[in-house]
């Protein structure tokens, strides 16, 4: 039931923005509640899950990128965890690779998130999740990959580093070791591509993730046997609260221990 | 006329493809005449481009990158330069970000090339251009972007090293300063992204670039107003042989000077 409105968030809104003209949907309008500004594609994107959610009856909370919370009733849970567009630069400039992740959690952690979706953009392939019952690409039973060595693995990486050297020098070893290397600019996709095998590795040491950017993939990831680290090896946990700013690694628990043994430590 | 028989080669490759099991896709057949390992759907790919060609009565030569060159009939040109699947690795694994690269040239050199079309999978967009007839993206102008400084620029690397620690450090200071960076997998799509202002620059300095690569998306970015240089900052030209390996920055001028003052020279 959880995962049925998940799906269909994720069809009103790529329906909501399908019928935006690409000039339109690149305007700034405001700065959004995680501090990013929201582009007229994010502020469209939201309104067509908010109004999902009110069509639906939902009872709970929002927790969304752009809008902060919104409280549907008094109730606390359960908490929808939403990223209206997760790669909104790429969206808008034109590069075919964007996404829409939103996740539900009965609980304030991370690790409460009991059911997520990551809708891939233009492609339109969905990748799943429910606590306890496995992973999903369209349909279909994922399982993230084996620990192949560094130097035969497909990884994906954040180098968005902005002017930081020194994030950007951590992640040398990794890159230089790794057979092929991918920076595709949304998240929520490279971690679901994880949990498919598509990718090998994902590892982001800049410190800028935000729940909603991953809340879904993460679930999606471990469903498929995959394991979710921060820089200290600890397994990756925090609150569902947008002011959280996370780093990680996700693979197979050999790849994870592996990666970071060569992210270089500040 | 020479881009309709381009777009008919790019829809003939992507019907055929369509039809391959993902697992078949991947399968490895030998060692292809460019030296990479030639994959059941790069095969499977060029076979529909070389029927095509046969059916359409084409006369010339073919430079592709699995079969090395083929003639039909006894004349040297037009030459068609293809890749016919330009991101094998993402299109194997699952990830969706790959295309179809065809080229055709009147004399041996890459400056030749008179028209050139890059399909990108598996959205279906398709970049063209003839030359001194500018360049498109599904039928409409593209340009490139002006010279914006590196600090606000979204750039296109190739990261792909392989344990060449030294390559990766040259890109260093670009990646660092730029605003944004993708490593998307598909030198041709990237490129073409470049023409149509989607990326500012895009630039590879391991010297691995193939002229089935670039062949097609380089007229288009120098029909979109873009500039084509190699590490030395001189015009890119080579002869369109699947021996040839290249360097390249591109973008606007100013933004392909600023480029080359960051990228650290060996």
């Amino acid at each position: 039931m959880a995962l049925n409105l998940l799906t269909c968030i994720c069809a009103a809104e790529r329906d909501a923005i399908s019928a935006l003209p690409p000039e339109t949907a690149a305007q700034v309008l405001r700065k959004g509640a995680s501090g990013d500004y929201t582009k007229v594609i994010d502020s469209t994107a939201e309104a067509a899950a908010v109004a999902h959610l009110e069509g639906a009856g939902f009872r709970g909370r929002l927790v969304s990128e752009e809008l902060g919370e919104r409280r549907f009733g008094a109730d606390d849970y359960p908490l929808v965890v939403l990223d209206p567009i997760d790669g909104t630069t790429n969206a808008t400039r034109g590069i075919s690779f964007y996404s829409i992740s939103v996740a539900i959690a009965d609980g304030p952690m991370l690790s409460d998130v009991y059911a997520g979706a990551v809708l891939e953009l233009p492609s339109g392939r969905l990748f799943t999740a429910e606590r306890g019952r496995g992973a999903l690409l369209d349909g279909r039973r994922i399982r993230v990959n084996g620990a192949s060595p560094l130097g035969s693995a497909l990884i994906g990486v954040d180098l968005n580093v902005m002017g930081n050297r020194e994030k950007f020098m951590e992640m040398a070893a990794l890159c230089v070791a790794a057979k092929h290397v991918r920076n595709m600019g949304s998240a929520a996709i490279e971690l679901s591509y994880v949990a498919s095998g598509a990718l090998d590795l994902y590892a982001d040491n800049r410190g800028k993730l935000r729940v909603t950017d991953i809340a879904a993939a993460l679930l999606i990831l471990k469903e498929a046997g995959g394991t979710v680290l921060d820089l200290s090896g600890n397994a990756l946990d925090c609150p569902l609260d947008l002011k959280q700013r996370v780093s990680l690694v996700a693979g197979h628990s050999g790849a994870c221990a592996e990666a970071l043994s060569v992210i270089r430590k500040p």
